[in-house]
């Protein structure tokens, strides 16, 4: 096989969830694209990794000091909603329903990867809500248990702030998931949580 | 959402097979990676596209003038097996079985695709087999309608090569397939060219 068209493949097949024959095709169908096209993918690649920033305040994703959604004067300034990573605000951004500020942690803590609390931007969190407008701060953490443990380390750092409203995602059985499949967790925290249904709404 | 982030998730879901979402997961995972890494990829991929030439004697792809396969002295330089495209040298090389030469046409006749008998490397094969060394040519064409027509036009113009064999590869049911799901036209080809069975065989 030529020496090119191997290094492609096989740079193609480190991507997650990419084997060597999705490589090899995709390898093959850039050969059939224009030059220019493979160009421009190359080049969005290239700048997207080098030219990329981590808002100053919220450590989203951002093409400058600030991201749009920090720097969007029509957002709520007295709710954050506290995330994982990047990947979670596009997913809670896409519902098109939350309208006020984010805060990236940049990962859980996690002993066996080597993650403390002083790896995620807890510090920075604190000072966000220590300048005075922030009201009330959303945990949208996952349930693993590098989550929770997350989440009640931060909840405990949150003391300091008595007047601040700390809230955490509904936890529950998502819509479409079958109950029978459900792992007892959920479950019972479903039913603890169990909400009143208005029987004269309209 | 970052203007760089969206424009390498739309570069990347152009490729064949990959939707937003995985290009989103594949972004996020080139911001995980180590800019190294993800220069290397550019890197080949670039080197693949720009650098990458055909082999001017068999039309496959290669480094250099000659491919591996055309400057390989072991191979059998009586058998050319023709194919559509690189796809399938590599396919065909995978099994470790045929030891000839290839011709790689760069695609089948298509009148609605506008690919002429002219656009495909029918002269090269001519060539090939008029410098005397070859005495069998394989069509390992695919059995679609254009694939049939492209196999007969070159059937046709190898009559000039009165020594020449020309074989096509066998059709019949694939091994694993159910006969149950297998079009009519293979149905039909596969008893027809029913092979007799060795009995006394060791």
């Amino acid at each position: 096989m030529s020496r090119l068209l191997e290094d492609a493949v096989s740079e193609l097949a480190k991507l997650p969830g990419i084997g060597k024959r999705t490589a090899l095709r995709l390898a093959l169908h850039m050969l059939r694209s224009e030059e220019q096209e493979v160009a421009q993918l190359i080049e969005a690649i290239g700048r997207f990794r080098t030219g990329i920033r981590y808002c100053r305040e919220c450590n989203n994703l951002s093409d400058d000091e600030l991201c749009p959604i920090c720097s969007d004067p029509g957002r709520d300034r007295a709710t954050i909603c506290v995330v994982e990573q990047v990947g979670d605000v596009l997913s809670i951004e896409k519902t098109r329903q939350y309208r006020g500020f984010y805060h990236v942690l940049g990962g859980v803590i996690s002993p066996m990867q080597g993650i403390a609390p002083s790896d995620l931007k807890i510090d920075l969190l604190e000072e966000r809500i220590a300048r005075g407008d922030v009201r009330e701060v959303i945990l949208a953490i996952g349930t693993t248990v590098e989550g929770e443990t997350t989440l009640f380390y931060i909840l405990n750092r949150l003391r300091r702030f008595p007047d601040l409203k700390v809230t955490s995602i509904a936890r529950g059985i998502g819509f479409g998931d079958e109950i029978e499949y459900a792992d007892e967790l959920t479950i019972t925290h479903a039913i603890q949580n169990r909400q009143k249904l208005d029987l004269n709404s309209d």
